[in-house]
């Protein structure tokens, strides 16, 4: 294929971050589909005060976007940014502010981030997986039976195994331009990210999932790095592959790619196998924090499959900063 | 002179606001000093939580600076914008939480506005009158005597004569960068706006009334075009020029700007002539406010009296939406 690919990240939070800083300046044409059930601290209360969608994680894949110059980088840093006060502003991330501002200006949720990515010249795209604010819960098996826990901080820390996982309300509405950039990709990279509240959330919203079976054969799953995140505490990342199977039974991607510390995990090679997808093992752990993927790495491997596959990425362009 | 001009607008709140946006793009060496002495609303608030200089005429002047272009003026609203909520964070606005984020990354008051207009890539610099936040006073002529009011918001709106303004801190920490953009400058405007809390205030400071008194021959002392303004309601122009006689004697600056209104009223003229400056009269009035200057006007008036002192402005360059 020649021309600049399209390439679709997909996720939430610190995960997407990590695949939108490898992703960035590969190619003009990236976009992010980004979750949107925060319930928690910043966010949370934006969209308990206005309201709103929860900003949070499209705050961090928007600062993920900015451009790898000294103003990119500030701007990416003033985003992230935090008040620290003993009064009402404490804790809020300056970014989820700037977001809540263009939503008011422009009345909607996909224009108002249009706008937001074109005020910080951003690398990239950032659509809402839904535009009505998500509640996620989840039936969790613990010592004394299963109970429901409600809200993605709550599910996201809960002891225990997750069963279900459940999305309120059950048909939120899409936005047409989420279904179009994945149905149009020459190239979706679902995870990594907290595996339930950040990745099989996208497959909880029927259009988005059904955009999903049909770009199966070129989505790339990125299965995390640690062992022992909080979220799928006890279990490993084959039981993360067994649950994403559960959860979309029709979806098989084209390529999983482990960290080699996963690589000698004959079970998990072999769910991988059983699924129909490629194994690609590559070294993307960080090496400053076992739990989080280094840019860099990621990058290279995420554009050895790009090739593989016949696309064009610009790969010495852009930089990995983050 | 050949070059392009080194021109600085002092004051604060909607009257710089007019005067910045009158002058943007006639020189990109255009540098406003502000005062920072609000206590009411966002900035009072701001003021309050984080124990910084009150952002918001400052905020103000950054707005007047953006670009003239569909970006700039994207920015310039959601600077300008306010958050509408129930709850803690209504009436904020945007701006002023912008300003807050640069001065705790940079802590530093001079650098932060730097860093923000850098991010704007605002037309011209903005300085403060002090990085200390200041607290204006004034001894009011009432029915019953005189009394005395302190606080911006209390001394703008109140009822009766202003005899005398203070300042607190009495020596606030001037930036030398203050000093030096006043210094240089090969036009200062002065005004207009709130006579007492946003012009006089400048003569307040002593490094900077110092400042003033060497800058005499290049100052424009721009008056207000309304009659009734609620801060000098029962005063007229003539009362502003001795107000700033009185609380300057020493500084005589080159031109007075008037609008046509006020042209026909001799004691003015002569109260001008006393002072020993040339009285230059426009129609500068907005037609839509009749308190307010025309951008449009105000800039003709100003281009011609930089024409007559031999500085090349570039007229045609940049716009006067504001």
């Amino acid at each position: 294929m020649s021309g600049e690919p399209r390439v679709v990240a997909m996720g939430g939070g610190h995960g997407l971050y990590a695949t939108l800083t490898a992703l960035r300046g590969l190619t003009p044409h990236l976009t992010a589909v980004v979750t949107v059930a925060d319930d928690g601290g910043s966010s949370g209360r934006l969209r308990s005060e206005m309201g709103i969608v929860p900003p949070g994680d499209l705050r961090m894949a928007l600062s993920a976007l900015c451009a790898d110059t000294e103003w990119g980088r500030t701007w990416r840093d003033v985003l992230q940014w935090r008040f620290s006060t003993d009064g009402p502003l404490d804790g809020h991330a300056m970014g989820n502010l700037l977001i809540a501002a263009l939503w008011d200006r422009t009345d909607d949720v996909v224009d108002g981030l249009a706008w937001v990515g074109r005020l910080l010249q951003s690398q990239g795209k950032v659509l809402p997986l839904s535009v009505d604010p998500l509640e996620v819960s989840a039936l969790v098996e613990g010592p004394h039976g299963s109970h429901e826990v409600v809200g993605q901080v709550a599910v996201a820390t809960a002891d225990g195994r997750i069963q279900e996982l459940r999305l309120a309300p059950e048909n939120p509405r899409v936005p047409q331009e989420t279904i179009d950039a994945i149905d149009h990709a020459d190239l979706v990279v679902l995870g990594p990210g907290s595996w339930y509240t950040s990745v099989l959330t996208h497959f909880k919203v029927a259009q988005v999932a059904a955009a999903l079976e049909r770009a199966a054969s070129r989505c790339v799953v990125v299965l995390n790095v640690g062992h022992d995140d909080e979220e799928t505490a006890g279990t490993d990342r084959i039981d993360d592959v067994r649950a994403l199977r559960h959860a979309a039974p029709w979806f098989v991607p084209a390529d999983v790619l482990i960290d080699v510390a996963h690589g000698t995990e004959g079970a998990l090679e072999d769910e991988v196998a059983a699924w129909g997808a490629r194994l690609r093992i590559g070294d993307v752990c960080s090496k400053a924090s076992a739990d989080a993927h280094d840019a860099t790495a990621l990058r290279r491997e995420l554009v050895a499959i790009a090739r593989e596959r016949g696309l064009t990425v610009t790969a010495g362009a852009g930089g990995v900063a983050g």
